[in-house]
């Protein structure tokens, strides 16, 4: 039924390659499917100015799209002077949950950085910037650790994320583009390893739907995100190996 | 336990006054509590360059803080030279939860905005603006029904929005600025008057959050946008008298 | 003649309600006729740069129109990423007449903005905005003495604004929209209560006009801004009772 | 009692050079004193959007300064990215006091742009701006009327402005940027030949000033704007020759 | 002597790896030993405004880099609301250089967009940019010509780039960013397959360099393209096997 | 052949006069034959941030056209809201080649802006910058000498510009307008007083050159410049009289 030929809760192959790129303090190349995001993250030490001298970091994120990432090519952002309500939008969902898994007193008063640039996109390229991002973001934090700049560890779980949606009347995981561009609904899970809710955003799109369904939607990113986390894991594991 | 010493499951005073600009087709000055959200529905017989000639119309919204509308002044956006992350995040629900109860087919090559212009804040100002975007929306459409326009309705529901958070550890209906800026976690629910889901989002603040408290708050926001709907109806019905 | 059936040297209704926003230190809702500005006056310790430690105080104003204050809808300021040309010479001229009767050195280094943003527009806002945003203006000030931060009063004297124009060859008193969108020409006059010269702006339309016009009008604004003295008089009377 | 000695009822020397620039339809360099504004007008065949298609033309003005036209160096104007309020005040002023002498009825589906561009600010940029942009103006016209386009004349009459203020309590003439950063009030008259009023902005600088001194400006402007229309005529009848 | 290693005449490797991304009609990642630059090319019926109508086509680029692409995160464009004028720079040079080896007559009304992004960044982004460019160019000519769009082939000749400098008085080959932080003069040499220039820019960094030194350079960047040219040959042969 | 009549190797009439703006330290305006560029040097007390307490000073350049300096209108990069590509382009080049010859550590912590604006263009606007901009530097470093400020001369050299180009086939000195706008390829030379290469820019129009044309073209340039070096000493040494 589904255009990939996919089970309902099957994930896309999922990759994680991390050591690609020499200036990030930590850096991680994600695939999901044929979305590609390269997340870099980058140590500063300055925080932003509301927060400084209090001891405490701060995590952020950008988030980008290469203009030719889309099946068509799109304006590039920069070139048009503005950021568009969309990316502003993904980028705040990225920090929000990347926070949510750092104690940020714990990390001292140091900025991560973290860049999320789709390289190619072929749907959910918020929830791989997510995913991504959080190993680029740990090893960044190893960075720290190794240079003695932190003796304890400010990374409190991990944080993936997921799309599902309705698709033809049936709740299925991780959409690609040519389901999420027919979709009834949408929604955006982000958990925490231990399964706590980071972010949750559903979306009907052209009617509303039922409550039944998002609760089909949400078994199916637990077990998604569970394998999600497996994966970080591996990666992280091979990285520090 | 309550700042306002409101029950759990009990929402702010809620008013809807509509008639309030003698430009606008539609307009309604609504209250959650000290939130004053003024919402005026403004008819356009040009669409957005995408739709033009193809027979359907579109819902669209803008939103906006007055800069004193907050505790301490915020600068404002027109001065700055570009609309925030979070106005272009939620001016973006506010129009999406709209069309959600809109049939675009039958409203015809007709564009409708609905201005949400917050005049003081105190907390829940997007579902405010839900709200009373809804009623200004029915009454613009109104408006083009009572001028022969339209000989169908294109309005297929209701759509109401309320907050919920988790305050001490406790699920709330309807957060003001007192509990919001304490909560550990907050969500936004917009459901069709029928009960079906159209928006939810659900964030946590400094950590995860259990799937139990989710459930909390969904079933507080089904009850408190139960009654926003009566409170929606009333207003119309007296509107129409 | 007059489209209203004024008389010549007739205002519209004038209304000042204060204590309208719970968060300004002074606010007023005025209307002159169907116009109505929200005119809110905040009080902030900083200063401008340039006149940071040397014990004067500042007072400015900004403008805006919500975007369906007029009669066909208006693209938002903020959308549009610009104040325009009208907007910034409005708000120059509030700012210039406020401080016109204000000591700034018995001000003490505090800024006072008064926010002047129009909810419907028939004519008249920025001489509406000048005359409430003084309301406000006085209110804010009461505030700071009633905190015990000023010993003094810094205000010498009441600041009131009102437009005339040449209407089918007639001078007459306080433009409505229907008579300034067909006025020969138009001046708006701002004078202190004492009956100083603040602000003159006269322009003619489409071709000069005799200085005797101009005569005629400003012996009008005499007139109008006399009774609006008197009920700035009475509002800040009963507010402060 | 003046910085530069002069009576009080004196213009600084006035210069009117035409023909100073090799593209524009016409062109006026004009000194007032030691202030020195390059006034080039051009005509092209669009008309703003909302006119076009109904026969009329257009005439507008742009205004700016180069960075070092002024005694310390202000920052550059498309380097900042946007037109200072003043800016666009003024070049407001100067595109309305010229539609005033203008038939644009009779000036056919044209639009002549007058840019006024200050080479060295010693006080009345605006009004010289006005003065020579009046000039500028007609010689474009000349243009237009030499090579056939026009068959009318559409210039109703000449236009010219000058400043007043209050210095040390007396009206004086035509102030120099020594004066005008020490006056009590300065007003802008703009007048055409033939003594109609185009445009008058009087304001005042600490504290309102009396309508006896705003009377004594007005009279002063007059004599001044009398010489200034005689060295428009002299500088067009050398340049028609 | 080289920070490198490398001979004065030496490259460093040059990877050229086609098919790197399943939208864009041409697509090249070229590596200049650490330097990564992701080419994009992208097919659009559409040309610029002016070109509209008359049967030649256009081709264009554009430049970006990855905010951690550089040694310390660089502000991204798109946050900050413009190009700076470096990247504008770039851009124009890519987009001169690829045109003038396109018969833009023979290409028919298409526009060609190569997008170049800087992955990583060590010295070369330009010259790497142009290089890697032209392959993608030519791959998205072969797409048009496969999909019988194109009957001749509009491509002239080979472009490649490379930049050379004088590094401890020393004329050396191809500067990475070692040796381009510390060099007297760096100049970036592009020219055709055939030998001819298509662009030459030389700069000075402290003081004059001798005419010597240039020619010098110039002998140099010759045979370093001549290899440059020789890659993207084996690469589009290899693309197209 | 040339469209002017002159020789291949022949300059336009240059013109340098100083002394041109009262409040610049130092001032030229250039002519090269209809050319017209207006150079300011303004000395200001602050260094860039990045420069601040090193002692060492700065010189920068910033460029603009005047809207009728072209032959039709070219909008107003103030009123556009940024400078064009080009603009910068240019106005980096002309702040590099005056950095060239100056000795920034003898300099002192103080920051030189030139100001080339061009107030009638007719090719080599950029040229004419770089040369009449340095004979505004060096009359603004005389004046800091003048005042003491400066003990030792920080000018190293002269340095000047200028354009050659292919045009039919033949290597000319100096494009004008009608030249450039069809010549086969161009290239701007910065060379100092005594040779030595500044910067070097050759681009080809629409396809590959000779490097004997650019041989050509640089023979040309050397005999141009030394009598531009010429013409800034004869004018150097008159404004010093």
């Amino acid at each position: 039924m589904r255009p990939s030929g996919r089970a309902v809760d099957q994930l896309r192959p999922v990759s994680l390659e991390t050591g690609v790129n020499r200036h990030a303090e930590g850096s991680c190349l994600i695939g999901f499917g044929e979305t590609r995001v390269l997340c870099l993250a980058s140590v500063e030490e300055r925080v932003p100015p509301w927060l400084r001298g209090q001891g405490r970091g701060w995590v952020t994120a950008e988030y980008g799209m290469l203009p030719r990432s889309t099946g068509s090519r799109t304006p590039r952002e920069a070139a048009r002077g503005k950021q568009s309500g969309r990316t502003q939008e993904i980028q705040r969902l990225i920090g929000r949950s990347l926070r949510a898994v750092v104690d940020l007193q714990a990390l001292g008063e140091v900025q991560i950085t973290v860049d999320c640039d789709v390289l190619q996109a072929d749907g959910g390229t918020r929830t791989a910037s997510v995913t991504g991002g959080y190993v680029a973001l740990a090893l960044a934090i190893d960075h720290l650790r190794a240079a003695g700049t932190l003796s304890v560890d400010p990374l409190r779980d991990h944080v993936a994320a997921v799309s599902c949606g309705l698709y033809q009347g049936q709740a299925v995981l991780d959409l690609d583009y040519a389901e999420d561009s027919n979709a009834e609904a949408d929604a955006n899970f982000v958990l925490a390893g231990q399964g706590g809710i980071v972010e949750i955003q559903g979306t009907a799109e052209d009617s509303p739907f039922a409550p039944d369904a998002f609760d089909a939607m949400f078994a199916l990113a637990r077990k998604g995100i569970t394998e999600l986390v497996a994966a970080q894991a591996e990666a992280l594991a091979k990285a520090r190996a």
